[in-house]
Order: C-alpha cells, then sequence, then structure tokens
C-alpha cells in the first residue's frame, strides 16, 4: 500500500488543524439503508453480520457513498461489535431489535477467561476489507477505521443487548468495579490491536465510538470510559510509513466533559448536535480539531432546510482550521438520499469562506 | 387549605437557598413500580390511567412511600400527560409500551384547533387529588405539583408515544417551526393553568418536568423548549396565602446549559447524574438551588454501595445550602425499597455535616 498522501487529503489536515481550503465533509453511517444500493448488497449478503464478514461486499458498500456524493473521507464498513464477537460471546442481530449476544458475560469465571483478540486470527476479514478497500479507494481520499470504545462495547457484552438502561453493566460498575475493570482492560488491549492492525492494513485515521459513554456521572466517565480511551491512544501507532495517523473520539452526549476528552491523546473530538460548535470550540481551544455536529434528523426535511442549518454549523464552528463536517450521530435510514447530496453540497460551497 | 407552613418544612427552605439542619431528600417516581403496596393499588385501580384518574387512590398510592420511608416531600401521582388528554389526544398505555395517543396531531387543522385546557373542566380529577393529598397529609410534609414542560408533551403529541428517535417533531421543528411554537403556546399556557389550579388546590411546590429538552440542539433548546418554560415562569403563581411556592425545572441531559437554564424563573434546577453537582453548583452561583443527582441505577446494588455514593453526592455539592437531594432520573421498578431506605437514612444522617 503506498504511503503517500491521498488526492484529497483536506480531512486529514482538518484533524492535525492545518490550513485547508474548505471544510472537508463525510457522514456517520454513510453506508447504510438510507442508500438503496446498500439495501440490495445486504440482501445479497443474507444477514447484516454477513455483510460485515465477507471483504468483497463491506467494499462495495463502503465506496457506495463515494460514489454518489463527493465525499472527502471513506470509512470501514464494518459493526463495533466485531470485537466482542471475536472473544466468543456469538454476536447475531435480533430482527429489527439490534445487536444481541448468544453468551452475554454473567459470571465471573466468564470475565476472567476473557482473552485479549488477535486481530490476525480472529479478525483477519475486517483487515482483508482495509487492504481491499485502500485499493479500491486508489488513494482518492483517505479511509477511517474504527472500533467500539472498550466502556461502550462492555455495554453489549454485559448487558447482551443494545437499547437497555445499563442496569446490568451499571450495577457491575458500582458494586464490582473490580470486574468491570478487567472486562474493560481486556478490551482495551484489543482495540489497540485491532486498530494498530487495520492502521497497518491501511487505515488512514481511526475513530474510536464511545456510544454510551454518555451514560455515566462524571466521575464514572473519566474512571470506566475515558482512562481506558487513553491509555488506547497511548498505544496506538502514531505514524505509518511516515504518514500522521490521526485519531478521532467521540462520546456521544460527552459535551459536559469536553476539557477533559481534549486530553485524552485524541486529535478530534466528535461531538453530538447538542453542544454548540462554537462554544466547544472555545473550551477545547487548540488542543483538539472538532467534528460535527449537524443534528441527523435535519436530514429528514428538504433540501433548502438543510442547506439552511448546515450554514449555522458552519457559523458556528466559525472561521479558521479544525474542523470536519459532520453529523451529530449516524444518519437515519429515512434520510432521502437528495437531502445528503444538498449537505455535501452546501459544505463544499459555503465552508471556503470560512478558510480565507 | 391551610397557609401555614409544613410541620418539616426543610424542602421548601433549601429550594429558596435559606438555612436548614440537613439535606432534605425526596426521589422521583417515589411511588412506583418498585413498592409492591403500589403494584396492589393499581391492579385493584384496574389500569394506569385509572389509578391517576381516581382521586382517592392517587391519594392513597402518593402517600405510601412516606408511610414507608421519612421522605421531605410528597409529589403528587399522577401523570405528565394529562394535559394532551384534556385536549382530547386519546392518552393510553399499551402494555410494556408506555404512553400513546389515538390521535396525535398530524395536519395543520388539527394544530390550528388546538385550545387551551380549562383545569376545572377537564382536569378536575387532578385538582380532587391534590386537595385530597393535603388533607391527608396533615401539613407534615410539602406536596409538589407538577407538569410536562411544553416540548416534552408536544414530542407525545406529534409523534403519538414515548421511546421515539423524534423525527416527526424535529422535522416539525425544522421545516415548520410556525407550527411546532403554535402547539408550544397553546401547551404552555395550558401548564400554566394547569400548575396555578394545582397551587390553588394546595400544591407547595411546582416542578416541570422538560424530560426531552435534551434531545435538542442548544439554538433548538433555546427556542424551543427553554423559552416556553421561562413564559411559563413569569406567568405561575408566586405565592399563596403568603407562602411562597418554589419552582423546579429539570431539564433531563440539560447539563450543557445550566447558565442559560438558571435565568428561566426558577428557584432550583434538578440535574441528571451525567452533571457533577459541585461543578453544577460553580456554573448557576447562587442564582439557583440544585436538586439531585444520584444515579438511579445505584439504587439496583447493596444499602453499603448505596451509602457511599450518596455520600460522594453530598461531597460533591458541598458545605452550605441550596441543595434537595434526589436522584438524577424517575427510580426504576427493579429496585429493592430496603435500599431506597438505605439512601434516605444515609442522606439523613451524612448531611448535617454539611450544614453547620
Amino acid at each position: 500500500m503506498s504511503a503517500q498522501a491521498p488526492k484529497n487529503d483536506t480531512f486529514l489536515r482538518a484533524l492535525v488543524r492545518e490550513p485547508t481550503p474548505y471544510t472537508p465533509v463525510w457522514i456517520m453511517r454513510q453506508a447504510g439503508r438510507y442508500l438503496p444500493e446498500y439495501n440490495q448488497t445486504r440482501q445479497q449478503a443474507g444477514s447484516f453480520l454477513d455483510l460485515c464478514k465477507n471483504p468483497h461486499l463491506a467494499t462495495e458498500v463502503t465506496l457506495q457513498p463515494l460514489a454518489r456524493f463527493p465525499l472527502d473521507a471513506a470509512i470501514l464498513f464494518s459493526d463495533i461489535l466485531t470485537i466482542p464477537d471475536a472473544m466468543g460471546l456469538g454476536l447475531y442481530f435480533a430482527e429489527g431489535e439490534g445487536p444481541r449476544f448468544h453468551r452475554p458475560l454473567r459470571e465471573e469465571w466468564e470475565i476472567r477467561n476473557l482473552d485479549v483478540v488477535d486481530p490476525a486470527a480472529h479478525l483477519g476479514y475486517v483487515l482483508d476489507a482495509v487492504s481491499q478497500i485502500r485499493k479500491a479507494l486508489d488513494n482518492e481520499v483517505p479511509l477511517i477505521g474504527f472500533s467500539g470504545s472498550p466502556y461502550t462495547l462492555a455495554c453489549y457484552m454485559i448487558e447482551g443487548r443494545g437499547k437497555t438502561e445499563f442496569h446490568e453493566i451499571k450495577r457491575m460498575l458500582y458494586a464490582r468495579p473490580d470486574l468491570l475493570h478487567t472486562i474493560l482492560d481486556v478490551t482495551a488491549q484489543s482495540v489497540v490491536a485491532y486498530l494498530n492492525a487495520q492502521i497497518e492494513a491501511g487505515a488512514q485515521a481511526v475513530m474510536i465510538f464511545d456510544t454510551w459513554g454518555g451514560s455515566l456521572s462524571e466521575a464514572a466517565f473519566r474512571e470506566f470510559s475515558l482512562a481506558h480511551i487513553q491509555r488506547i491512544c497511548a498505544d496506538l501507532h502514531q505514524t505509518r510509513d511516515g504518514q500522521r495517523v490521526p485519531r478521532i473520539v467521540f462520546t456521544k452526549g460527552g459535551g459536559q466533559w469536553l476539557e477533559a476528552l481534549a486530553e485524552c491523546g485524541a486529535d478530534a473530538l466528535a461531538v453530538d448536535w447538542t453542544t454548540d460548535l462554537g462554544a466547544a470550540r472555545r473550551r477545547v481551544g487548540d488542543r483538539v480539531a472538532l467534528q460535527g455536529n449537524l443534528d441527523p434528523a435535519i436530514l429528514l426535511t428538504t433540501p433548502d432546510v438543510v442547506e439552511r442549518e448546515a450554514s449555522r454549523v458552519l457559523a458556528s464552528f466559525g472561521h479558521g482550521n479544525g474542523h470536519v463536517f459532520n453529523l451529530g450521530h449516524g444518519v437515519s435510514q429515512f434520510t432521502p438520499p437528495e437531502n445528503v447530496a444538498a449537505l455535501i453540497d452546501a459544505v463544499h460551497a459555503l465552508s471556503p469562506a470560512y478558510h480565507q
């Protein structure tokens, strides 16, 4: 794989707050159910998990949104739960109910038996997808690799499913913090191995999705989520073949803790739409770039509303570098693709004024 | 109804930041499914809604937690959706799925036809419950009345149910803000009439539950939730028979906006557990009291963990007045009542040290 910078490197430059002629944009879950071609490929694959585990089809869906829209980055198509699946918990998807595990962590001996995942042995399908996507991208735009945060993965591993009130993990957090830290330690080491393997396979930036960190108290967030993210950032490859590999950390619902997050070793923080981007910028100063943060619900309206609201996000960040435009969370399956087109066009058309 | 202060007025004094010998405590949803006696009364009533609409049984369940625990306040047993029900939307509860409306707001003419609710005509069962509860309390502890915030009520009125991604209301918010403001104006006027009627019937403090305000961007929160709460606070009775009637505003997920919330006309802000109480206190200064904010999941553990974590919340607020101890959200139905007992005892035993 060539180590030269991609032809369009605005995304990578913005992440390290270098000057760019405009604000780069990609959208979380850009390869997803709002695209008819994605649904077609998924049907062909069988289940969602079959799609994730097939490098050829994962490459196909990763590239689909780039064929439609002039996005400034591609993101690996995969699931955040590949690590616990590789640990043997048995990931499956209940129709209409999201991810589940056949064998959630319940007993102390199950927790003591957890092993750090060897990506080469158990997650080869992801690394193959990364290589194939890089080849297919032909160095046009950079490829983002990703992982769930240890706390977020542990939520699923302990609860056995998403969309819960987190009673099981919180019971463990408050009553048996030692057990939870055991899970988080093994998971954090697995995340490091996984992201470094993605970087070695060609990922040019990495993102850590801390989807459930925002469900914690500040003290618990610092101890059970942030501390493990910090350790991961310290152990990630800084560069590959001389190119810096920036890291983005996204704690959904973490807007109250941006100052602490800015110290975790990330180059950029993704923020959800509840945080005012201008206020966030004043709080983090020049320590990190910011990614975000249009409310995904805006994409359910019309192109003119999308353009108006995109311009408000640009204005809220203001002049200067260090902004990657994105949504504040994944794009909804009910989004008309023409609204995504309007968003990308609006960001590209309106943002140069902020980079003069 | 007598206008004299209740024998235990620590709660009312703490809300206006007057000195108290200890930190008063009550818990959101204290009359609820974690209590076997509540479940018994509810079964007797028929449905949840039948229970809300029966002043005699609503009085009974309001008093149940006070018979068990030395709580410093009672809260009217009712539902936040009584106003839209009184507007004719047809509230019902689907088993295991929460509240629904038979006739959610869909068409512009339905919105234009909305009328401000006359509590005497349509919510007499609530006002009767307030009077009966006051009689039954015999002035031992104060009674809290409450309402949902206009934005939170509008979420249910437009979506037709809880637990949604708020696609319908957000589509309206961004594409037809005029229509949403029409709904919010009528609802805000209804909330004022409703809370003032509760005050006239005997409520000694009122709380506005802005359960879904935290799902908004800051700009949208200010325009569509906070502005209407502000107008409500301006129009609420300040006193009844010479006694001040303090107001508590609770925007769940509103920790980023405490400075703005502190200006809304509330005496106290309730905060969820994601906000550090000490940091919140520094941010709001002496403008408002604070209520909160133990993570309700802590009540799923054991009495010793509950006591340890309660002491952390007390320490986080620190010395001085203006703290009402509570959870950061409603108590879970899976809570062992003995943990609630441990919590109340811990607050009463440990808090005098912070009031010397």
